[in-house]
């Protein structure tokens, strides 16, 4: 889901995912890896776009609909990497479920 | 708009502005950190938070409503660095226009 995408028109949904994380990798970036590569396999999903600073990561996912969002989410394998999410890897996070009404860019 | 802020209950809206930047700073640092700061004194804002890994920038700012996010558009100051932002500063932007439905979230 970048400019270069094929993206769709709106209106389709997007995850805003804030986190600070704890001390230390704790299996953390091997587990990103393998989920963002499972959620590119699940229906409806459109694109992931990450990026962090010191104290807060950003994760954005976009999907085609809430259904999809919500069959992601109940997914096991991703179901067990958010049980470690709050017990090893996260000081706090933020989830936010949008739906994206309206985008435009700029390509040089 | 953190974790500890006392954000307001959906539904409100969300700007997602991912970014790729041309080489070098050319003013870009002392320019964003101005926005950041007059973004924050107008009506209708709720925060804002960024994060960058090379070749991608996310910043993601909250507003109360469309109309807070259009008349920060419009703002004069605003409306000069964007035009920066397209002879300066960017290879490619999106941006999104989001009402944030719902929102949850987890502090340890």
């Amino acid at each position: 889901m970048n400019e270069s995408s094929s993206a769709p028109k709106p209106p389709y949904y997007a995850v805003i995912f804030t986190s600070k994380r704890t001390d230390g990798d704790n299996g953390y970036g091997q587990m990103a890896a393998k989920m963002d590569e499972l959620a590119a396999g699940q229906q409806g999903f459109l694109g992931i776009e990450s990026a962090r600073v010191t104290g807060l990561g950003i994760t954005v996912s976009y999907w085609e609909s809430l259904e999809a969002i919500q069959q992601w989410k109940e997914n096991s394998a991703h179901q067990a990497a958010q049980a470690k999410g709050k017990t090893d890897w996260y000081q706090s996070y933020t989830v936010r479920i949008c739906k994206v009404e309206r985008d435009y860019g700029f390509e040089r």
